[in-house]
Parts: structure tokens; sequence; C-alpha cells
């Protein structure tokens, strides 16, 4: 099954097979709440944090976060150190040719799964070594972890996947199909992504702690370096929440896109009501308006506001939710998390979910590294998996890159396609030492 | 709202106001996977164990603990004690005039919350603090737990219920007319109760690690005890478990009733088969069937298989998702967890959209330390929410009751109504040294 060019070069006998030989892990915080960036109806002060881990293996580094907001970082940090055996001793070679047995092998211990199961802290953890493993592969193939997943025949990414629990919606023949689907276009579509990037909208514009002034000025800069969509939060005060819809929408003229996100704050029919009265200003999306859990709340939801999109997706724990959001036909839009699911794997079963049901994904960013991580899915998805550009965009939110090797490039309003070998979320030293959480500079000041 | 006879008494100024002002933590875990009690298709060898924190105010001490299958445990130590500075310093009595809004600043920190939100390890968390709270509460009361929840005034029952995201299916004055409607019955439900004790079922027959013999010989015992309902493993090996159904019906007669339990190992098809190939030993329900997230699954199953009942609860993380499996008609038996929902106030949640659509709750127990639990949550149930006491049954397994201080009492095959003050979970000192992980004499030997 593997058949990309390093594995092969490392099985000739030549070099010895690399194997991850330790781990080193790390609690890094941003103090973002310090100027309310981030801030949203749910949220009103996160400190923007990472749960961080780094996979040594012979020469051969990989690099995984869990994107959290402050407190509890610690706890991430704990559950990862505690999964990290599943992965020590384990040879890469072994990895790549059981994809879906390594994954599982990390859910499925029965001890530590009675702590989600996969979900919650236990599946976050998760998520960041199942990451650093595949920034590794991916590094060794020489490649950015989009095109490292392109490059793989349709089988090999099939045998990624646990379908344990979705295989109703989605059976491996048919994941299979759907990849085929698109293999006589995909040379087209890679060479198109690499010279146009990936389509994206912006949500650094609209945080609800910013005042309107900070929001037309900061929309205004957007659309002048070339954003056509704009998200903004609501679901604080609804006379807020028109006029600073009503702000943006002047701003953004009639036809570029404003999306709006509540993060989870209403219950049904008060989404219903709030949306409604904003549908004046023409909304793209609605965002998480209730329980992320409540999938058929969000189908009533859904029902009640069309056209208006509803989206969902930072919070859906793992790829049972998504099967059911798609199953009921509660959402337009998918929003996967990078390290929400756990992780590369769990990431392309939801990818071939939403082509099963044709479903636009718009990747949840906005975090730290978190941009860094989904520009390689939707660069994957829009090579190898959707069925068309149609709808797809990529979050993004402009702030913490600097701290980051290799960071995201955004030209006129598009991600353009990365081009290091991993998955990019690896963080420069100097950062990680200064927001080390509680000894770095940062917090020691 | 406080009108127990204890607050009042408190609040005459005659002894200053109880606070919570220290809190101690432990990890504490029983070797059960050395004899396989407790063993099933997904989880082969757990270690029954308790993350168990006591809080102490001014004489009065609260006990909590959240179950736990062995590694990780730690983790949700961990978890508690990070949770702990919301308690500590608070009155009592401002915790019980603020029920929900108690209840509400735990599961609210915004930087935790991305940790769940509601699920997972911060959550089993929140079950043992908050249920450390109720223990407290219920002791100053001088009540066991359910009957300090049954004498409440129904306005001061719905006051301890957070309703965001459930007010579509439960609004607040449902709640309120659900728990009117049994007001005259209560005294004589709960003089009932008192001489009679509570229907149950035993599951300590039919683990899955054991062999044919040891099931017939203790299902054998269990009905000279009196027992007429015994639950079985099943779901690793579909002619193991036909020869075990079989010998178990064998056994069991016609008339007494067999549940099967597969948690989570099949997906929604083979769960339809497999229960049909059972069904000729007239199983009463079927548990666990597939994921515990799988909601729409569950309703295809219980489609499929009707009349043998679909049973889940154990892993259903909150209110949202017990909402959901509810309104899609998808279970006929409501399986509350004591600790994996965010502990008491959430179970009278559920409690309450079990009652509103009329489905019979029977509680999960069989770890460490929750037949101790959720007696009191069946009590409280039929004394004052339940329709009828028809179908509803407590879940009991037969061991480790020996390391708590106010142990369940069993009478042919009905529990006996606790007596003692509080919520039954503190367990004895002695115990906690001797099965303190990894320090305990137990894991030193």
């Amino acid at each position: 099954m593997n058949l990309n060019e390093g594995g092969a070069r490392l099985r000739t006998g030549l070099t010895p097979e690399p194997v991850i030989v330790s781990a080193t892990t790390a609690d890094i915080r941003f103090p973002t709440s310090r100027f309310l960036d981030g801030s949203d109806a749910m949220n009103p002060d996160p400190d923007y944090s990472a749960a961080y881990v780094t996979l040594s293996a012979d020469g051969l580094e990989g690099h995984g976060l869990a994107f959290t907001l402050g407190r509890g970082t610690d706890l991430v940090v704990a559950a990862i150190e505690a999964l990290l055996p599943q992965v020590i001793g384990r040879s890469l070679d072994g990895i790549e040719n059981d994809l879906a047995g390594f994954w599982r092998s990390l859910v499925g211990d029965s001890q530590y799964r009675w702590l989600g199961p996969e979900k919650g802290i236990i599946h976050l953890a998760t998520a960041a070594i199942v990451n650093a493993v595949w920034d590794m592969l991916a590094r060794r193939a020489g490649k950015p972890l989009w095109r490292y997943l392109a490059d793989m025949p349709p089988e090999q990414v099939v045998s990624a996947i646990d379908f344990r629990h979705i295989a109703d919606a989605l059976p491996p023949e048919l994941a299979l199909d759907l990849l085929n689907r698109n293999l006589a276009d995909k040379p087209a579509r890679i060479a198109r992504l690499e010279a146009e990037g990936h389509a994206a909208y912006t949500t650094s514009a609209g945080w609800l702690g910013y005042d309107d002034d900070k929001i037309r000025d900061l929309a205004g800069k957007a659309i002048a370096d070339g954003w056509s969509a704009i998200k903004m939060k609501v679901g604080g005060n609804l006379a807020d929440d028109i006029r600073r819809c009503a702000v943006l929408r002047e701003v953004l003229g009639p036809d570029r896109l404003l999306m709006i996100d509540a993060n989870q704050v209403w219950d049904v029919d008060q989404a219903i009501d709030w949306v409604k009265a904003l549908a004046d200003y023409n909304p793209y999306w609605i965002e998480e308006p209730i329980s992320p859990d409540d999938i058929l709340g969000h189908g009533r939801i859904r029902q009640a506001v069309a056209p208006i999109r509803v989206a969902t997706g930072e919070h859906c724990h793992n790829r049972v939710m998504f099967k059911q959001f798609l199953q009921a036909d509660a959402i337009d839009v998918v929003q996967v998390d990078a390290c929400r699911l756990g992780g590369v794997n769990e990431v392309l079963s939801v990818l071939l979910l939403a082509a099963a049901f044709d479903k636009p994904v718009c990747p949840h960013a906005g975090g730290v590294g978190l941009c860094e991580y989904v520009q390689h899915i939707s660069f994957f998805d829009a090579a190898a998996v959707a069925s068309s550009a149609e709808g797809r965009m990529i979050e993004h939110a402009g702030h913490l890159h600097e701290h980051f090797i290799d960071p995201i490039r955004i030209r006129a309003g598009r991600y353009l396609a990365p081009e290091l070998p991993g998955y990019s979320v690896e963080m420069k030293p100097a950062s990680r030492a200064e927001y080390a959480f509680p000894n770095g500079s940062t917090w020691q000041s």
C-alpha cells in the first residue's frame, strides 16, 4: 500500500527504517485576551493556546498541536503525554502501511476510550499526536501534506479511514468511488491550485469585542486587500448585531459575502427569530447558532431561515456527528476542524462524507495554527475529493502567523498553496520559549 | 427558594453560614481486570476506578466521584483540581439559592468550555464536583439525596436546571407541570418506595469474559436470590452470543427478562442483523448497539428490531444528546449515568426530558460507586417525576460495594431505599488508601 517515493526509498534497505524514538510536549499560550482578538458571544476573553507535541525519529521531526483557549491547555498536554506510549517505538513504515490501524490504536485503548469516547480532551490530544505523525510522514516524503495526500492512490487514502460507525453512510467502496471520480482531473486541479491558490474568507474584522469604528476600518482594509467575504460575530445583543451588520453590509456593498457566527449562544427558536431579524443584511450563512451537539435543532433552523445557509463544525467532535448532520440534511456547510476531529485520518473520513452528500467543506480556522493546518485540508479536498470549487472557502484570521516557520501566505483574499514539506504547524523555537506557560517571558512579565 | 428544613435552620444566624473551604482529590483504582469482572466487547480489561473528590465546609463534608476504567483517571483528577477554584469559597446557602447558576458557573468557564463543551474529561470532572456539592447539601439537610430532592417544592427542582439548549423540548413551564402532576401522589409514592424498594436488574452474571459454566452458575444463583431480570454482554462473536443467550434463557425460563448489551461494537446494519439473530431468545432490550453519538442510527435500529427495545445512555454525554434521542424517538429506555452527565443538575434535566416524552429511565450502574449513586436518581424519579413504575429498573452489579460507608442494600432483586444522609458514594478511608494509584498497597504489590 505504501506507494509514495520516500517510503519506497526507505524500504530498499539502504537506510534504516525510521522509528519514532522520543517526544516532547509544551503548553504554549498567547495573551490574546488583552486585546479581545478572538472574542465572541460565548468566549469573551480567549487566550489562544496550543497543546504542542514534537515527535522525533532518526533525524526527522513531526510537529502537531491541539488548539485551546488558555486555561486547561495543561490538561490536554497531560493527555498527550498519556497517549504518547502508543506511538513511541513505532516505525514510520509500519504506520504508513496500516494508517487506519495506527489511528485506531490511538483511539481504541479501552481504558482511555471511556474518557470520550472520541471527544473532549482525550480526542484533542489524539489529534495533536496524529497530526504530528502525518507531519512527519509528509516531511519524509518531501511534500506539503496536501500534496502527500493528493499524490496517494485512492486505495491508500481509503486505507487511512476508520469506517467503524460510519459505514452506513460511507461504505469503503463509496469512498473509493468518490476519489476515483476525480482521478483523471486531479493533475489539472493540482496545477490550478498551485497557480491560483484557494478561495477564502476572513474573520479578522468582526470580533465581538471590537467597536463599530474598528470593524468599519478593518473591513475597509480587508476589501482593499482583496477579500470578498467577511465573517462577523453575533449573538451578544440584537440591537448591536443589527447595527454592526448594517455597518459591514455598507462597507461590503451588495455583492460581497457577509457571514455571521453566534458561537452557540442561542436556543433553537431564539436562533430562528434572531437570524430572521438580520436577514435584511443578506447573511450568507449563520454559523454555530445553537449547541454544536444539536443535529436536529440545526435541521429545524435550516428549514426556517433558508435561503440563509447553516454552518457548523468547529465543535463537531467526530465523524459520527458529522455523518448525522449530513444524513439529517441539517447543515449546508461542513466546517471541519483539524484538531477537534482526531487528526488527519478522521478529517479524511469527513471530507469523504461531505463529498458523499455533496456539501461544501469550509474548515474552521481562526485560532493559533489552525489556518496553517486547514489550508492543507482544503487544498487536498479541492485536488482530490470535492465535486467542484463552488462554495468552498478557507477561513482566515490575521493574527499569530509570525510564530510559525512556514506561515500561511495570502494574496488578494486567497490562500497560496503550501510548498514546504509537512503540515505547517511547526512553531518557531523562540516563540515556543517566549509563550510557554507559565514560565515563558510573556507570562513572567 | 430555599425551603428545606436544614437550610432554614442555618439562615437563622445561630450558626455561621457554611462555606466550602477546602478540597482533596484522589485517584483510586481497583484491579478488576485481574478477574475479568466488567469485561465486555469494547472493554476487555477494565480496572474500575474513581476520580474522587472530597469537599469540606465547616464540619460538613461532601463526597463525589467520576467513574473511570483505569488509565486516565489521573487526567480526570487533574481536571477536577482545575475546576475546584470555582467552588472553593462558595457558601452552601448561595449555591442552594441559585442551583442552576452554580452549575452554569462550572460548565460555563469559557476557556475550559472549549475542551468539551459539556463532554469528555472536563464534564466527568464537573460531575464529580457537582455531585460532591449535592452530597453536602443533602447531608446538611439530614436526608438521603433522593429524599432531599423529593422534598423540594417543584419550583426549587426546576431552579436547579439549566434550560439552555433544551428549551425547545423542555421549556421551564413544562418541567414544572410535570412535577406538579405528581405532587398529590408524592407522599404515597415515597411511602411505597420506603416500604417496598425499587425494581432492579442485575448485570453480574453476564460479563463477556465469563465462560458458559460461570454464567449458568451465576444466573442460577441470581434467580435464587430473587432477581427476575438479567443483562448479558454480547458483540464478541455471534456463535458465542447465540450459545450464551440459550444458556441464559434456559436458566431464566420464559418469563424473566433477558437484556443484551453490545457496548457500541457494531455498525448500524450489523446491529440489526445481529439482534435479529438473537431474537429467538426474546431479549427485552438491546443496549448500546452502535456509537453512543449516533442518534439517527439508534432510530433506524429501533424501527428494525421492534418489539425489542433499544437502550442507551452510559456514554450519552449531555442533556442535548438525550433531548435528541427522545425527539427522534430513537430509544425506548433512557440510561442516565450519574457522572457522565454533569452531575445532579443535568440528571434532573434528563429525568424531566424523559418524563416529557414518557420514556422510562433505567440508570446505568455497574462500575464502582455507580449503583450507590443511581439508586437516588431512580428513587427520586419514582417519587416525583415518572408517570408510573412501568419499565423502570435500576441496574445492579454485585462488586466493590464493600468499599462504601453506605453501600446499596438489595432484597429479593430490589433496591431498598437509601436512608443515610447524602449521595452514598463516600468511600471508606481504608479503601481509599489501599487502592490509591499508584501508591496504595494494592498497586505496590
